[in-house]
This record gives C-alpha cells, structure tokens and sequence, in this order.
C-alpha cells in the first residue's frame, strides 16, 4: 500500500494510491485518526488495507498538493556517515556507532513541493536517502526484531545548507533549514519491502545521476539503527529515521555542485518510487 | 507571573503558582488552550494574569506532579559551548556561531521527578543551564528586537550521557536518554526578568556547588541566539532555547564526577528559583 499525506481545501489529510487515483482516509477513519501518524499509532494498517481495497478511488492523484508523508513526527532522526564512500569522501573515519542529528518538522516539504534555498548561503546541497517510518512504540528493541516495528519506507533528501551546517562541530543547524527535507512521495508498507536493504538509492540534478548506491552498503544497517536508537528513548510511530546519504554530494566534488535556483532534484529509491523537486529562492 | 504544568488526575494540565497554591488554569481556559504551549500560542499571556489576580488558588502546589514547564514543545534547541571556561575544560576553540543540537520532547521531565540513570552507561552528567521559552511566531527576528519574542524563563538540567554523547562526532545520542531533561520548576514571565543576561546560574550536586556562573558570560547571549536559530527556521510559541552550561562539569573533573542513584542535583538561575531531581536507576 502506498499511503500519503496531502493537502485539500487547506487540510492536511491522508489517503492511498489505488491505481491513479486516492482513496480519502480522512474522509473514512478522520474521526478517529486524524492524520497518518494517528492511523499509524492505532496500529490501524490492515484496516486501512481493507477499506483501500472496498473503496473506488475518491479523486485522481494527479494535481494534488503531497505533504510530507509524516508532516508532524515526534522525532526526525538522522544519521550521518552511513555509507564508506561517503564518509570517504569527507576525510572522516568510520565510528562503530552511528552519527545521529536532529531535524525539525517543520523543515518538511513534501513531493513536488519547492526546496527552498535560503538567502543566507549558495551552499545548498542534495543528500538521497532510504526513509524508515516507525509503526509501533518500542524501546530497547533487539536488532533481530527490529524490522518488526517498521511501518515502511519512503524516499528523503535531506538538504544540507554546507557553511551553516559547518558553522561549528554540530550539524544541526545546516540541516534543519524551513523548506530543505523533502520527504516521499509517498509511505510504501513494509509487507511490500521484506528487506530494506536490498534496495537501489539514487539522487539525479537536472536528470544527471549524482548518487547511485545500494542500501546493502549502509555501515549500520536498518535494524541495528533502531536497536541503537531505541536504546536513547523510545520510538513511537510515525518517527522518521533518514538513513544516511551515499557518495557523491555536491560539496565533494571538484568544482563543487550546489543546487541553485530552477535546478529539479529526484530521489529514487527502488520499489518506492521518485521524490522530485524544483529549488525556488526563499 | 510563575507557570507551571502539572500532572492531575492522569492529565497534563498548567496553571499559575499563587502565593503558596495554584490558580487551575486548565479549568478556565481548557477548552480553548489546552497546555500551556497553546497557551502561548494564543498569545493570552495577559488574559492568564488578569485570571491569576481575580481568582482564589485553588489548591496547594505542595504535592502536586509537576511536569516538564512545556512537555510538548514543537522544537527544543540546546546550545553547545556558551561558556569560556566550559569551552576551556572541553579543550574546544570558540567558534563565532552557536554549536547547535536537539534534544527530543520525550525526553523531558519536571522538577522533582526523578532522572533516570539509563542501564547502559555510568556517565551520566548534570549541565545547569538557562532555559528560554519563545512567546511569539518569528523568522529572522533581529537581535535588538529579539526579546520581544521570549515568553519567559525556566531552569534546564541538559543531563549528558557522555559515552553516548562521544560516540560520534554529534552530541544528539548523548543528549536525548529518556528522563534526562530535566525543566522547571516553572516558567517565570519575561516581564519579570528584563535582563536575561543579568541572572545568576548555580549547579548543586548533594548540596555542593559544582557549577557557578553568570548569564552575562554567554559567549553568544540570548537575543543574539535567537536572530541565529530563527534565520534555519521559524521560532514557534513554546520552543525552547538551552541555553548552555558553564564550567564545572562533571566529566572534566580529576577524577571525573558522575551523577549516581541517589544523587540529588539542582539547578538554581537568580530570579526563577531552584530545579531539583534526584537520580534513579532505568
């Protein structure tokens, strides 16, 4: 099931893509789940499966306005360093721990929504990444279980404003900028995904591919992230874990590459789909 | 005017400390204002004051489960190496920005409840800092007129788990344990503290000052935090600005002095009162 988030009459709402059209699920469950993250707390999936499958679609997919696909998570996890060349190319050192920083919800944009370079640098760059959602609560979850606690998986680009990002040892700042984390196009479930990790990530600039990588060589794989995480505190649904960017990103190469006004930025993650965006100025 | 949030009857609530009880803001307000974070958002600061001075307390604060001053902020934004002599006992440099990291929601408690020494590390430290709590929606927000955007103050025990915290190169894992964020007592109205820079900030481990210093050595003060923060993403009503420690923390100590079961630290910043908790085991 491919589940997204979306604006309609100035409501964000929630719905599934059947064929080329959406299936409303505000308009069947919005009483009790308003938003796609209250669906997911409620363990509501298979009911929503059921209602997608009964229903004919409600609208075409087509010129509606995506969200992104958990707009309002309790936590946006990064991580960085996640896969050798690109920790190579930066001239760090792979850590047996994973890098984690925080990005703000409020820095979202969904698919086909502007990517919005600020005015205070010209150093925005693309980062392609494997989106994990969070579908049930757990804390201290075993590796070997983890998978068990994914709701499913989704396409990121975590935009990355480089100076401001390396204003000082913390990311944070560089990586939480409003309009700058397109997330989606959409949820693809976990029944659909057996394997997060056998799967084909790609970031094209203007249609020229910049990223190509497999999520096999991430340096911690997706259960031993939410192992490691879930140890910190615990994962609710809806959280988002951006699961770290390939080789390739626009501030390693000679000349280096950053995004500029007008440029269309896709992320292509196999079986999920291609999150494409066009970079305005603020 | 001195808010809190409490827990009552199982639910989050908020009110006003008056003399030595508490005016039920929830009770006149709830239905339009639900936490104090909404509150703020309504901008009814004045309408709250006006409420505190008609009405009797209704009940005692003696007894009462207070929460964390804001328990659902939309951001909470933690400033790394705000004080010469804590960047100085780091071995760190002082950069011209602001080190910024994260620190998640669910990671919060109120004075008095306890904070939770997590299983997998020995190393859990005390940071005091001053918390800042923003009133008012803003981007780019001039330093000169940033204090117009700040709905009051708060003590912060921003508690670290410094294994976890070096694991990488990024503070976040560190900095987000469950039951480690420690904010209160109460949220003392910006009306009430003119000079966020004027404000004395003490740590107390078992009754001995660990730390002791002064708002007015903040290496990047307060407003011009805020012009900072609020050029990556607009400031909302209810975030938080951690504001940063000062020398004395526990792990450049010889020998290095880490928070044990037991332990009972307090944050005290002149004009707010002291914030206290004591150490349990997860």
């Amino acid at each position: 099931m491919q589940l997204i988030s979306f604006i309609k009459a100035d409501c964000l709402s929630y719905g599934a893509v059947k064929d080329d059209g959406v299936v409303d699920l505000v308009r069947r469950f919005g009483d009790r789940w308003p938003t796609l993250r209250a669906l997911l707390a409620a363990g509501a999936l298979a009911e929503a499966e059921r209602a997608v499958h009964d229903s004919p679609a409600d609208f075409t997919l087509e010129g509606l306005e995506l969200a992104p696909v958990i707009p309002d998570p309790d936590k946006i996890i990064c991580v960085g360093l996640n896969y050798r060349d690109h920790v190579a190319e930066t001239g760090r050192t792979v850590t047996p721990n994973p890098a984690l920083f925080a990005r703000f919800a409020g820095s979202q944009i969904g698919h086909l929504q502007p990517l919005i370079k600020p005015t205070v640098s010209d150093m925005l760059d693309y980062e392609g990444e494997l989106a994990v959602v969070i579908g049930k609560e757990g804390r201290h979850i075993p590796a070997e279980q983890a998978l068990e606690y994914v709701a499913g998986y989704s396409c990121y680009n975590d935009g990355s404003v480089r100076d401001w990002q390396l204003h000082t040892s913390q990311y944070l700042a560089g990586k939480t900028f409003a309009g700058t984390g397109a997330f989606g196009p959409w949820l693809v479930t976990a029944d659909e995904i057996p394997d997060p990790a056998a799967l084909t990530l790609e970031t094209r600039l203007n249609g020229e591919v910049v990223q190509h990588s497999e999520t096999r060589l991430m340096i911690t794989p997706v259960p031993q992230l939410i192992a490691y995480i879930s140890t910190v505190l615990p994962l609710l649904p809806g959280d988002v874990i951006v699961s770290g960017t390939p080789g390739g990103v626009g501030m390693k190469r000679t000349p280096p590459l950053y995004m500029r006004v007008g440029d269309v930025v896709e992320v292509e993650v196999s079986g999920i789909g291609v999150l494409r965006n066009t970079v305005v100025a603020e």
